[in-house]
């Protein structure tokens, strides 16, 4: 299994050389074959969260440290529960202070760690690389999640976007897909393009003004628009981004009114995609910024579904990472 | 079972259609058989914290939310504490961070963690009425208890109450009971009035200075009493509340001296009570504030036998909440 | 088994009336025996992280509280991963706000929290005699182990250090070891004295300027250097410390730079040691202020050794307090 070129070595991090998935670190130069893997095995956590108890020994005795450099209190606790249902034990660490107050490297800090037999790392960072940085220096024994770096990547949020989709149109070979928003910013578009590029989906526009457009963004395989009707013209899902109010300093933007006019999406807009699209958000949702109320509440909507299978992909990623490793006896 | 009268819908909440108790929100329009089935639950748990393995496995794989608006360790814990005795999964939220500094409203944070599956919210939060409008709008399979909202409520705080006032004097129907201090801004205070109502107190009566008392008080089934030793004389029980000093702005008090001097529990006070009266205190205690430090470590206190409690009542309330309950497989 | 002194009342809380261990509160007053006892469970506890599942139920159904007064995530961090390998329930508490914020004194937070069943705490305070205050006022079933208390000690740290030198020179009747850094404010190096004296090691040394030595150190039963090639020829073991930039207010050292040329340990300095000198440190590591990165990342270093050895050794405590405590039934 090949399952990246030659020419980019970072990618082989995350493959072990006999091809298992030992990290996930980005979306880009993982398999179609890995991809599909990630989605089957999450089919089989789903209906886990009707279950009386919710709970299966796969990662028992285990110990999972959420690493979170970057404060995300929603993103934590997603991989928190996951986890926990594989019933792994937990540490979450806000690695700011652990770091920084005391003059260690970051990649003291996880020497550390895996000093204590920890097995599993959910990285997040405001800096794009980190969990590539920490995934380079990790004994073999180590698999890193990325839970979001910086503009980099956010491979689990594009893994669980895709299940979504599948659940509902699962012939990924016909379908067009908008994402609309803060396209230059975003580590969720990045991971979403690459997703469903990977997996086949042959017509991706990405929506935004020129501003929130990354130079040459073509390149990634997307069709550019900067109109929105255009851009959802006939889709069957819109893939609305989360406007970061702290990123949009100085003039990105010429007014949050003017955004949700030209980019917000409302009934109206929405009328131009397919009559049965899904629309979709990562939360959390600006309601009345870049989608109106009535349409992230309404019948086209799958936000809330998205979050219920961010714990059937995320345990689905634990297992895969976790499974079948044998660590030799001293 | 008619638990609530039809002029009060939202007590409705509380119960199912077939009278289980869904939700615990306020002690009001609970039926005497509810209370009594709490108390007697908590019973069985109550050696329980004696013995070697302190943990059943009554909500393994089951989902406990702390979703605290506002922080307080202290309750936080024993709910923690609880949930962890009886084997479920336990999640600690900060939701001030989580719903504020992204502009999602409190429901969207509700709705995406209901989404995970979470199955048991602990809600806490200095708005009177918080888990009254989470419970209204979570989805069946979810059940909320509120852990203090404002001045309005905290129905477990009483119930450890009346289990220490039950352990001691078993007949409800023969006690005098006094509650002393700040009845007016005091949630604590108005889930034990009516706790105690409901289980047939006869004599049950509040005693403050008339600017902590509430305007027509006497129509919650009290009798006020300016007078501290009018108030206590020939009690059973001393149910002090503990002073919120940032509560305590302008003019509502005098000084703490004087506070102290008119209100605050010492031996000599104390003395016109029944020579066996019990001596409660919800916690943490403000010694030489409300409440003399050697009446606080003397033989009438039970205050760390509520604590104690308080870890058995939360456990029979979590239990009966999640307990029996059935969820359709999808 | 007379293990402490009758002059030295203090030390006698460690042990129960029978002589078993009951608090690890400091190092001082302990018999060999004990110590040797901790090493020894500890080997068992080893290999532990190499198994594919990482739990024993030593401690299931016990609550451990790690209950710090100051923040140490790095420490809280070992405590919680070697309590929830042996299966207990771990609450952690930031107690400053805890115990502060409400007025309530220490003791009450604590006697709250032993009140709900919690059979172990773990203190850390930036106060001497926290640890000490705590276990002369708990109940019989609840122990104390000290994770740190000011300038006094840190008991599970020289525990940890001695076990790592055990595992490469095992017999401590042969070594000469040196201490390098702030004696004077160590709680560490405090720790790790008396373990070495009590283990029976010839030779120890304890290497500073002059400004941070205590007066009198030598009644220690170490010899102090001010000169560091001095202080580490030909010894077995070069223990660094942590140089506390906080602590360093004033003009205990001239500067970082000329602190590092005198006493932080280099490849040059080292080779006055044997050479097979082993190279410690109680980390977080200041790298390039008490110790250059080639050595501490060197062939001689065992400093992620200690680490990993950390969690065996806070196992095996947390093992001996708790085991074959027989509670009565209510």
């Amino acid at each position: 299994m090949t399952a990246v070129s030659s020419n980019l070595p970072r990618a082989d991090l995350q493959y072990t050389s006999d091809g298992r998935l030992r990290h996930l670190l980005t979306i880009e130069h993982l398999s179609p074959e890995t991809l599909t893997r990630i989605l089957d095995t999450a089919e089989g956590f789903i209906d886990f969260g009707h279950r009386e108890i919710k709970k299966v020994p796969l990662l028992r005795g285990k110990t999972v440290v959420n690493l979170f450099f970057e404060d995300s209190t929603r993103t934590r606790t997603t991989f928190e529960i996951a986890a926990k249902r594989l019933s792994a034990d937990v540490i979450n660490l806000n690695a700011k202070r652990l770091s920084t107050s005391k003059g260690e490297t970051v990649l003291d800090t996880v020497r550390n760690l895996e000093a204590m037999h920890t097995d599993l790392f959910v990285v997040r960072d405001s800096q794009s690389g980190s969990a590539y940085l920490i995934a380079q220096h990790v004994p073999e024994h180590v698999s890193i999640i990325n839970a979001g770096d910086g503009r980099h990547a956010h491979p689990t949020q594009a893994m669980l976007d895709v299940f979504t989709i599948r659940q509902h149109r699962p012939d990924f070979h016909k379908l067009s897909v908008a994402i609309v928003g803060d396209i230059l910013h975003s580590r969720v578009a990045r991971s979403q393009i690459h997703a469903l590029n990977i997996l086949g989906v042959p017509d991706i526009r990405v929506v935004a003004p020129r501003t929130l457009l990354p130079t040459e963004v073509e390149r990634l395989g997307v069709r550019a628009c900067t109109d929105m009707r255009e851009g959802l013209e006939d889709v069957d899902v819109v893939m609305m981004l989360r406007l970061q109010r702290e990123r949009m300093q100085g003039s990105l933007i010429a007014s949050e009114q003017e955004y949700f006019n030209l980019y917000g999406l409302t009934q109206e807009k929405l009328a131009c995609a397919k009559p049965d699209a899904l629309v979709m958000h990562p939360g959390p949702i600006n309601r009345g910024l870049e989608i109106a109320s009535d349409v992230a509440d309404g019948e086209h909507s799958v936000i809330l579904s998205q979050v219920t299978n961010g714990i059937a992909v995320r345990m689905s990623v634990m297992a895969i990472l976790m499974g079948g490793k044998q660590r030799p006896e001293q």
